[in-house]
């Protein structure tokens, strides 16, 4: 996600919310289509479809949420990791974003379990 | 899931549908559940809620599909290729057996991945 | 892996020992290229590399520890759950391949986590 | 990985080399582990040991090479991306930072996978 070509008051009003603000419609469309894939297995398994078949549709949906996380991850390093690095800089209180990185090395944790 | 407690014309009927057609309530209701998940992410997203508690979510959706194909892939071994295997000795063609075992190991590098 | 060419004789055997003891130099070739990653990620962290080209390197050997548990959990299936579907047959006690399908979906699940 | 308690020499130190630098004896002790775990898988192989007690092996050998990709992420975060935004913040230049925020969400994703 490039913030290159947005003026600086945007960015400082995303800062405001959060880092996947902008993209909102984007990762809204993305998830109404993971809703509706797992509406689509448990017609499968309602139709009495091929295991095989349902697990390949499961797959395609963890391969989605992975998308989905990533993308999700790379916003809030680029923001909330970023901006707290700027905050300790300008309070010289390292703490702020050290917090932030080990809150955000733990949510990459979960999502490698 | 135990087959033992059934009488075998079921387990034959259950042989000429799926596998998990036994446990059909339980995964729709997982799978119910998932979706209800899928649409709480959305929620948060649209509420501009903290990335790191919607990372949380996603986790959480990711072992909830992991338990549902694994339960997939135990009734399919437990079915398909264990009466694959009765079929292969019953008709002396080993390759019944060898096609569906390649099929689900097919899955299972799938869902590793 | 077939063992469509090879006499019935061997098979026995190889029941008798376990389902990758024919691909077993395969299996040490591909550990011991294992092993070698290993040691060349700790060559590189003691070479102060960078750490996104050490993470890499990591991901590669997921990538080959993966195809490895893989195989094993193929010629599991194909040999040790496919043997026990013959033998409740044979002796009339399906718990001999329940047990079997079991072990193999728990081990699929520490996989998959 | 707290760097509170070090002082502000050792820290620009380490930024000339790389993140992990200050644990690479901790990193080399768990790579020569892990490399022996491997090794051990070989040694299970070569004397017939049963699949799942291997497959068992190799998820403690996934389990681990997870928990030192973790370490090198976090610690690649907590110095070169945050350096890169104080570096970014000093010289007025966004890119910086985004290309190893780029560079690091690359990394998580090839781990996911």
């Amino acid at each position: 996600m490039s913030t290159n070509d947005i003026p600086d008051t945007v960015v400082a009003d995303i800062h405001v919310g959060h880092a996947y603000t902008r993209d909102k419609a984007a990762y809204l469309r993305r998830l109404k289509r993971i809703e509706g894939q797992v509406r689509g297995i448990a017609r499968m398994v309602d139709e009495d479809k091929y295991c095989i078949d349902i697990l390949t549709q499961v797959s395609a949906i963890n391969k989605a949420l992975h998308a989905v996380s990533l993308g999700l991850l790379e916003d809030h390093i680029a923001h909330c990791v970023v901006g707290a690095a700027r905050d300790s800089e300008a309070s010289g209180d390292p703490q702020l974003v050290q917090d932030k990185v080990k809150e955000a090395a733990d949510a990459i944790g979960r999502l490698l379990r």
